[in-house]
């Protein structure tokens, strides 16, 4: 097993199961059954395969299949139950002394059209509806144990930045660049998968790309795209050379026990032009005005309209997050378990920023046949403003 | 874009779609959409955002949101659509001359709930039906194009195999040597992303681990599962300590352009105890037997009944694919563009094996204590047996 340092503490579980358990009184739910991995893990500290039932009121149940002495090992919850087949929930339910639920909450955003069938044949009687929007709502605000986590994937994001510059050379493929990058950051510790929960996104460590092939639009909802290496994955370190005087860019995930950062940076072997100075200098303009501007009450859509507006005024309406068709009309996200958490800094978002909020903020400038510019860094919402925690320095790094 | 060299071709997308429109109209079904990325891969030759609609009859239409001019570049089907939003969807098929559909197909066993219902909505009139298994039967047969890249991802794992041995030295953590591991990987190409259909079910390379950690159990349905660097992955390489005269294993799979290969094989600092030497000369007896029994017509539940019996006459009924509880019922699977494909060499299968069925058989043995030992290759199914992919000499490997 790992390390038992590593568990998440049990006031840290009971605080989140309590808050959330004022979302299912709420919502006139008897409980809500938890089954996604990033979920279960928030709520349980493991994500062996195991149904965490939460009643409305009263001690959660976790029931393992595989493997349930590493789920006992994990997880510092009370109750936890070995089972054989998801057959058998409603009678340990109803063994736990609970009422058969007629309302159930589960993750409909996450889990397969089946499977709900399933659960439907399962709950006789019961009405099963969507919890994930609570889920997500009460997962953006993160306490301080999560911000401590976040803090410290931040720390090892920056130190593997201080190792790119001597790892690139002149004509390396960029999927060998990408190959000692990751090892790098594997040595220290990188737990390798990097969870989204949109259906169909994924993220192998990040982006990174070198000159035109960083500008090349990929299906996910990210403003650079990269080749890949083959259209099966479609995105990422390619085959492309990495020239001189062409922008590098590393985005770049680190995810440390289960928590994630999320950082950009520019490398460049030699001076880039000018114009793509200038460039760069433009997004770190409009992160400098983010910074200012972002703090708890201001709402995520407005966040994104002045950044957009910024960016025009600056001479950069047409580059702006995105080339044509392919632009993303978002300027940051929320992230933690997984990458693409509440808030999105996006177009029409009503939601409004709050203390202990953690959100990448990242104006970048796509310009289809030179390359990608720009900058992210992660931040903690603060009282009155944000609290930067990649810091990295922002400039462009020549190498 | 990638090189359009690693396009699927047009022959073969044509040959797919049409196996497909027979099962389509064997279920009676007016047509299918297709979302999910393995299968949109497999139809198309991308993954950009999009909606493949594959008539009962007729040419197929891929509509697409992002990035259609990715899209266009990657797929060599002939109807490409750009579209803004998924609402578009019917009148696009109106517009192509289709009626709308009554039956639809659609990937149930993937497909989220709440966007069932929303395709529910957007249909109407319309029964929606789960069409997964008829894909995966599909899939399960692979085409000389499809063959032609698992064995080249196959070659690429032998050479990844080549440099173990030098990378490894007593006292180092195991993620630092799964880092080294990965980087030589992807310098030869890896995809990096290796995709698994079962919801829940992920992987990062495979299972890298040295000594006891490796016998860790996990939620994966894999014999082996692994420390990982925390709770939030729960399996492969962790900070364990590689230690000499411990079996290291090396389960890594290799995907390219889309396609993969399983391997595993066990390295040692030194010469390992007698009692492991001798369990892993055990499962290669038992490879060899489903090597001879493995051919067309053979049911895929009687291959690992004899694998079972075999492992029990040899003394290791205690040991095979896992200890006690966390035991799990398989010896092998199928793999192509998804590492749980079709047949699922397993307890209770009635599925027989069909040339040109590409399979990874995996004896292992688990001692809690002590790690694991075994064996992992990819063969194909031919006329009268199997064709072993995977090359690397079978035998532990002295560093």
């Amino acid at each position: 097993m790992t390390d038992p340092e590593l568990n998440t503490p049990k006031p840290e579980l009971d605080a989140r199961i309590n808050k959330f358990q004022a979302y299912i009184q709420d919502k006139n739910m008897d409980g809500v059954l938890i089954l996604q991995k990033s979920d279960l893990f928030y709520f349980t500290g493991t994500i062996q395969d195991s149904w965490l039932y939460i009643p409305a009121e009263g001690l959660p149940v976790l029931m393992v299949k595989k493997s349930a002495a590493r789920a006992q090992a994990e997880s510092e919850l009370d109750k936890i139950i070995p089972l054989k087949s998801s057959a058998q929930i409603p009678e340990i339910l109803r063994l736990q002394g609970f009422k058969m639920p007629v309302s159930l909450g589960m993750e409909l955003d996450v889990l397969p059209a089946n499977l709900f069938f399933s659960y439907q044949k399962l709950f006789k009687n019961c009405e099963i509806a969507d919890i994930s929007h609570e889920i997500r709502m009460l997962r953006a605000v993160k306490s301080d144990y999560e911000i401590n986590m976040i803090k410290k994937a931040a720390q090892l994001a920056d130190l593997v930045l201080e190792n790119v510059k001597e790892l690139i050379w002149e004509g390396m493929q960029e999927v060998e660049l990408a190959g000692l990058v990751e090892s790098a950051a594997r040595k220290l510790g990188h737990q390798g998968t990097a969870r989204m929960r949109l259906w169909g996104s994924e993220l192998f460590y990040g982006h990174l790309m070198a000159g035109p092939s960083a500008a090349v639009p990929s299906f996910l909802s990210s403003p650079t795209g990269g080749t890949g290496t083959c259209p099966a994955v479609a995105q990422g370190a390619g085959f492309n050379l990495v020239k001189s005087r062409e922008p590098i860019l590393v985005d770049y995930v680190f995810a440390f026990n289960g928590y994630m950062s999320d950082q950009t940076r520019i490398f460049s072997i030699g001076e880039l032009p000018d114009e793509l100075v200038n460039a760069h200098k433009a997004m770190l303009d409009v992160q400098e005005m983010l910074q200012k501007e972002a703090k708890p009450g201001v709402k995520a859509g407005e966040l994104y309209n002045m950044a957009v507006e910024r960016a025009s005024e600056l001479g950069y309406a047409d580059n702006f997050m995105g080339s044509g068709s392919d632009r993303i009309r978002f300027v940051g996200h929320g992230l933690g378990i997984e990458l693409d958490e509440y808030p999105f800094i996006a177009k029409g978002q009503e939601l409004t920023l709050q203390k202990n909020m953690v959100i990448a903020l990242e104006p970048k400038l796509i310009f289809p046949d030179k390359g990608v510019v720009g900058i992210e860094n992660t931040h903690l919402v603060v009282e009155n403003g944000l609290e930067q925690l990649t810091k990295f320095g922002d400039e462009i790094i020549l190498v």
